[in-house]
């Protein structure tokens, strides 16, 4: 078997949450060292992504850097958190100036945190630029204060990577970089070359995109950074467990990924609402292995030569050998 | 002009709210007596539909009373939170007797306190009765879980109204009444007088229905007791402002209303996340007011003419001469 | 192993197709008698749907019992043609009587063939019957319509089972027959013992349904008369090959069906435009013995635990064991 | 008032279809110079766009120029069908050199047809360029022919223009073009002046952008060279009539045009199934004019102060003075 993939999540995987009808939460508050306490029980984590501000967290830099270590794990990332109170009409695309402002210090602040803790990128997710309405917002104006933001903040830490994770929506009716290729559009304009995507899995899927293809486009450009997993119904960003509805789509993302010799992290992005967010990784997990060493065994000449053909039944059956050869048995 | 409705609003329409993202909410909380003030501020609402247990309020029953009243309010309905922190995995329908016990009594209190308020009905919503993911549950136990609890509690308070307001998912991926028909079905095998249907126009244009077919349904059923509108973009529930989308459509739901002479209060469930929630239920009221008026003015007997030819232009000529008279001047 | 369920599929699988764009069609036309040789060198149907009037076919009924006969299958089933160019208006709620008629003696006159040929039931697809646009029909009357009809139909064959396949849209944008609920409403409305449901696995995914849910509901009311697979990706009633994308929520219906011990046809309602019409029905009905034999070692007590439970996670876990165990295995 | 726009419409408005259920068409067949003369009895269009080759015509170009001189009309666009039989697997992007040949054969006479008929632009609409199944093509090999295709087409005609019109899906279930950012990209990448997007509202629409910030997107790139309008449910290319719907995002869709100058034709691309085509042309265009004359009320200035706050709610209400004053009135 080829060498396993790293396995990371987001540290909100295993916080508890709120939504806007069980305003209590779904469950007692979990402190940021518990988060990572409890990234660390899952046993294959090797890295995180941290929020920031580290809410509710009135320790040190060092407190966060001693947990990472005694759970073996190591911070790939930071979230700056532009999406909270001060920020619910936009953060780089604020009408207000002194909010734009207020939103890039958070993230000039945030970016020498993921320095000092050897973070491989700072994560951008504008999930309050947007617009609810029509006639809300002037877009052309809109599009304009993102990407000078964004020029301003990945310009001045070049030795940094920046990525930015697209949605269509959620929590903003519609989000200003919606897609993969509207992100890349936007990322070209701007022309640097430290800022690149985080595709989510689930996004895309949920985006009208087919995964495999948004993983290959960006790859062409250079852009694909990171990758989150997870999985949903195709309406929402439901962030369930990953190959509990998509086993074939997340399957050929991942073929995707290896054609391309692509080598990140292979990183959770799951809101377990109701369940032990621990087992839910666990089981993540053991998907993902499974993932990978079907891989392995997958016919990739075969299916190449299929592809060539376009012939989806040929493909189907080289894939279901790969990846259900004991349902094919008689 | 005929006589104008009585319109209303869910009480949680002046509140603030929280979401998964900004958990520091969208604005600073506001008190129970706070929230009625701004209804009252609003200056077209009668009624308001009151949330109980009344969160973060340690006053009286007599302390909402008199807020109520010197706004001009009365309380139409009580919500009870069945939906909140102890619920999230289902209340009527929950897997454990003791958590479902646990809701009927909060239902049956709330129940107590609609009839001390002189409320019309209770509105059960049962946004945490459902399931997430694939082999999740047994449905014909789910069903029939939901079926027995509705049928204890209602059937316990014959003097009183229940209405289930419908949704088809969230916070569930999806609840167990999904939809006018599924929840129609419900109700016709508990067979109690007291229990019928809360249409709110977005959750029923979210889920694929044509609102105005939907309410035809509940009303030839004798079961349309409540409804709610809003808007969105046809892809999940926004809770916009009336007429911000869908403005034949709305037209068309008060049309068929009127059409069946049915009587009850022109409601709003809107969530202005972003915006002031005293004129956004303004402008609603306004719009609903434009909507009464052209009421008045649509050629019914034409338009009946045109419908029993499933004539759909000449339909379309007759309703906009009534909703946008000035586009069609020359 | 249990005993294999009997394979059947819709004639119309081994045709050629024509939509709005390619109206030349995605292949030559198809005759009948060709069809029927098709469905029999896939080798493993036993049953099969045909359209009635046989459109093209100017042999005999003798013919058609000829070509089945040699090819070993057995017609289950007619399915009328009420959504030609004389229905696409409507059929039993056309809003011209003479054409209601129409519909209704093609019909009688199909349900005729049906008893000739010992099927089992005639299929009732009523994708004309509803509506386009907003205010174009009156929604009480075109529903009334429906159920007289049906009424009259039905109640005149006692002898033959009759289904409805509903849906939610295509070609009519709103069919009157949307969902599973609203058509065990008319149904029981109806109250003939011979009237029940053909339940399309990719309708119900499409029409925002969990399909083991929309089956369980139509078996509870005694109305689970025949089923039909396919899939699609949620957004449009693609009719793909079987398995190709929802595998966990095809064996979750599939399960569904055994646990209540229904014991009807396993069918195909595949559309393969671009696709071998006859490799595609192998491929689906290899896919279909996987399923029913992963059935055989699935562990239903311990999925019945987790579910009296909820509990998502273990649930999978078992499921995963019986469809994917190699992707387990460390 | 401000000049009138030109009004256009694809020629196929004024024909009658076919789907893959109404195989013998939802009326008989209309020749192309008697779906010119439909064209020619609306009264206010001066502009068509023909497809080619001209189906079933076995008339001269001359007769074509003939109809269209006796109707006031001229061919503004060429619609090459490249998604009729031979294509159906795909045209530039088919896995067959061959047919890949054949398309670019056709598109290069049609673009002959178009200089001869003194056309603006040649429409390209890959429609069967694509994908229906998980792992059925290899996307980076399907994007780069689509590119070289179009580089070898657009490259060889620097005199005419030819544009790209985007959708999401259908027929194909996902389409290589899908998007207005994914479209840019491509354009972007082949560097051509002549190459550019027409934008379709109802694609627009259906693909989970917002029309007017699509639009916007192309303008800021100066790729915008042609639109069409029509309405929908956001769900599928319903092509239903202008106006029938979405009235408010179609009047901010011209007003992003007005803003930013575009002065093209404003084109239907109505399916009237089962509508008389004359009077839906007629009632998209009464429509229209509705819309342009509320343009010239509207409160741009105010407008504009309202955006660059963001502030949704007077937005609302500028539009609505504009559109509905008489449903304000009080």
């Amino acid at each position: 078997m080829t060498e396993l993939p790293t396995f990371g999540a987001g540290i909100w995987h295993f916080a508890t949450y709120k939504d806007r009808y069980a305003t209590d939460g779904y469950g007692p508050e979990v402190g940021l060292l518990e988060q990572i306490d409890r990234a660390g029980a899952v046993g294959d984590l090797s890295v995180v992504d941290l929020n920031y501000p580290f809410v509710g967290f009135d320790g040190t830099l060092d407190d966060v850097r001693a947990a990472l270590e005694r759970n073996g794990l190591r911070a790939i990332a930071i979230t700056p958190e532009i999406y909270t109170r001060d920020f619910v009409k936009g953060s780089l695309t604020h009408p207000d100036p002194a909010v734009r402002k207020q939103a890039l210090d958070l993230l000039h602040e945030a970016t020498g945190v993921a320095k000092e803790l050897g973070c491989d990128y700072v994560k951008l997710w504008p999930g309050q630029d947007g617009w609810d309405y029509p006639f809300q917002v002037d877009y052309h104006d809109a599009w304009q204060l993102a990407l000078d933001g964004l020029t301003e903040l990945v310009s001045a830490h070049p030795e940094i990577k920046f990525v930015i994770e697209y949605k269509p929506r959620e929590p903003r009716i519609k989000i200003i970089f919606p897609s993969v290729a509207r992100t890349l559009l936007g990322i070209e304009k701007i022309g640097l070359p430290n800022l690149g995507i985080l595709l989510d899995f689930g996004h895309s899927l949920y985006g009208q995109e087919t995964p495999a293809d948004a993983a290959q486009l960006a790859i062409d450009y250079g852009r694909l950074f990171a990758i989150d997993v997870n999985d949903n119904l195709r309406g929402w960003d439901d962030d369930m467990v990953v190959g509990s509805v998509h086993l074939i789509e997340t399957f050929e993302f991942f073929h995707t990924l290896r054609k391309n010799n692509w080598q990140g992290v292979w990183q959770l992005d799951q809101f377990p609402f109701r369940e032990d967010s621990v087992q839910a990784a666990r089981q993540a997990i053991t998907f993902l292995k499974g993932v990978h060493r079907a891989l392995d065994v997958l016919d990739v000449e075969a299916l190449a030569a299929a592809q060539a053909r376009h012939d989806a039944l040929a493909a189907q059956r080289i894939v279901q050998r790969a990846l259900l050869p004991n349902l094919l048995d008689d």
